[in-house]
């Protein structure tokens, strides 16, 4: 599988082909949505190869930066996501796809809730931020140190 | 207004203190996310002075690459978004805004739909992909051309 080359401008924003823009370092962000609650998740990028194992195994696949490896979601904690839909914006320079958190949590985030976005900034003028969530899992019995 | 430097990983990603990753592009990712119904309005960029404006006049104001300026999100169309909330990932590497989009049609996508993310992918064989929004305005009687 490779994706569509990119045409025109009136192509890619209203046409009806996916065009995907990878960045000049081969990735694409990806924005993920809870299917059901629309909440979003997480933020990562995807590369050519990764975005094609999501569609090909329903399995939301993301390009670790950190690891500069392809990372299959769930693969070390079980917290899989399997993606029901996939939207793209309209430059299709970012992709946005909703899935459902399976795993014993139902969590996304590797600290332990359900969305990584667990802090909101409460105080603005200390910068000062406020956990919004709660814990679902202890990071120290899933992620055993290595 | 200077925004907090990063300390360690265990106070980045699990203590109360904002402190946002620019990256080596100087930008940092934004979702911006409808505040009543949590639909993703669309995805950006914004650097420091457009983070520091969007927390001061709480007015959504990102970094256009494809400009190379500040970008006041509906300053030309009258699309403003105005910030309710803001929360940060993990690794404080992305923020998300929760917004009242305002504007005549409540639109944020310059294309005339409520959300960028008006096309699913819906023929996974053949890349195609659905339009699943409708149309709030015309660009044409919003933009004028120059």
């Amino acid at each position: 599988m490779s994706f569509p080359a990119r045409t025109t401008s009136a192509e890619i924003e209203l046409g009806k082909t996916f065009q995907p823009k990878f960045g000049s370092d081969g990735l694409i962000p990806c924005i993920t949505q809870d299917a059901t609650t629309g909440q979003v998740l997480m933020f990562a990028f995807m590369n050519t190869e990764s975005l094609e194992l999501t569609l090909k195994t329903r399995k939301a696949t993301y390009w670790s930066r950190s690891r500069n490896k392809l990372w299959v979601k769930g693969e070390e904690s079980g917290n899989v996501q399997i993606v029901k839909e996939l939207y793209t914006d309209c430059d299709q320079d970012v992709v946005l796809i909703k899935v459902d958190q399976n795993g014993a949590a139902n969590a996304s985030c590797h600290n332990g809730y359900k969305s990584c976005f667990y802090r909101k900034l409460a105080d603005e003028q200390n910068f000062g931020l406020e956990l919004v969530a709660e814990r679902l899992f202890d990071p120290a019995t899933v992620y055993k140190k290595k």
